[in-house]
């Protein structure tokens, strides 16, 4: 199974594991982390057998809450939408008050900034060690 | 506990439970549902106690399989924002290729249809008996 070509091209690595990959969103606007079961032609959350949704939950909640304590963000949103990539994707993204979005959603809103070549967002590091014990 | 006037003030009632509202968003563009969980105090997903955030999820999942077969809408969105209205609560919405914001996100985007007074909206019925085993 592949990383859908459109999310390898808009996102960097953090981590994978046997049931996930997770992925850093190539725009310095937001701290933004993506998680991408690794399950076959799977579109929606519901699709999952419970057991996965609730792995892909615990994982999707702890990038939330180690987002939220390295950054500082004034809110974390949490998104399903896949309606421009139909492999399942959870996209996890720190929010400020004045960050160019606020208080609209980040997608579909405005124009990405991407990283410098060769440049890492400064919290992939910080956020790798909050949930080194998660993604296992 | 009570919930946000603003969420009041833009659903009707679906139902709710000892541990949940749930309600339909007063926008006819899209069969929109939103669940609040009745945590005082709870903004984000991540801060409610592990056994219920399962909770929270499977009644999440639960409506968004149930909305999707009832309506037959190409995905489901779900989304936890919060930018604007701090009590938890989490979007489920059915989206069509020929819905008006497809394929951008609903949210803060073109300008919400009302239902007329005292309509409902035509999938409510049946969401209601799809998920009636779901929120007890």
């Amino acid at each position: 199974m592949k990383l859908h070509p459109r999310l390898a091209a808009d996102t960097g690595a953090i981590g994978e594991t046997r049931d996930f990959w997770l992925r850093w969103m190539n725009d310095r606007r937001f701290p933004w982390v993506i998680v991408i079961p690794r399950r076959e032609g799977v579109v929606a959350m519901h699709e999952l057998e419970p057991g996965f949704q609730r792995v892909l939950m615990d994982g999707v909640n702890g990038c939330a809450g180690c987002l939220e304590e390295i950054t500082g963000a004034d809110r974390i949103n949490v998104g399903v939408l896949g309606n421009q990539v139909p492999q399942l994707h959870v996209h996890v993204v720190a929010r400020f008050r004045d960050d160019p979005c606020w208080p609209g959603p980040v997608w579909g809103n405005g124009t990405p900034r991407p990283y410098n070549e060769g440049e890492l967002p400064s919290w992939l590091q910080g956020l790798r060690e909050g949930i080194s014990d998660l993604f296992r």
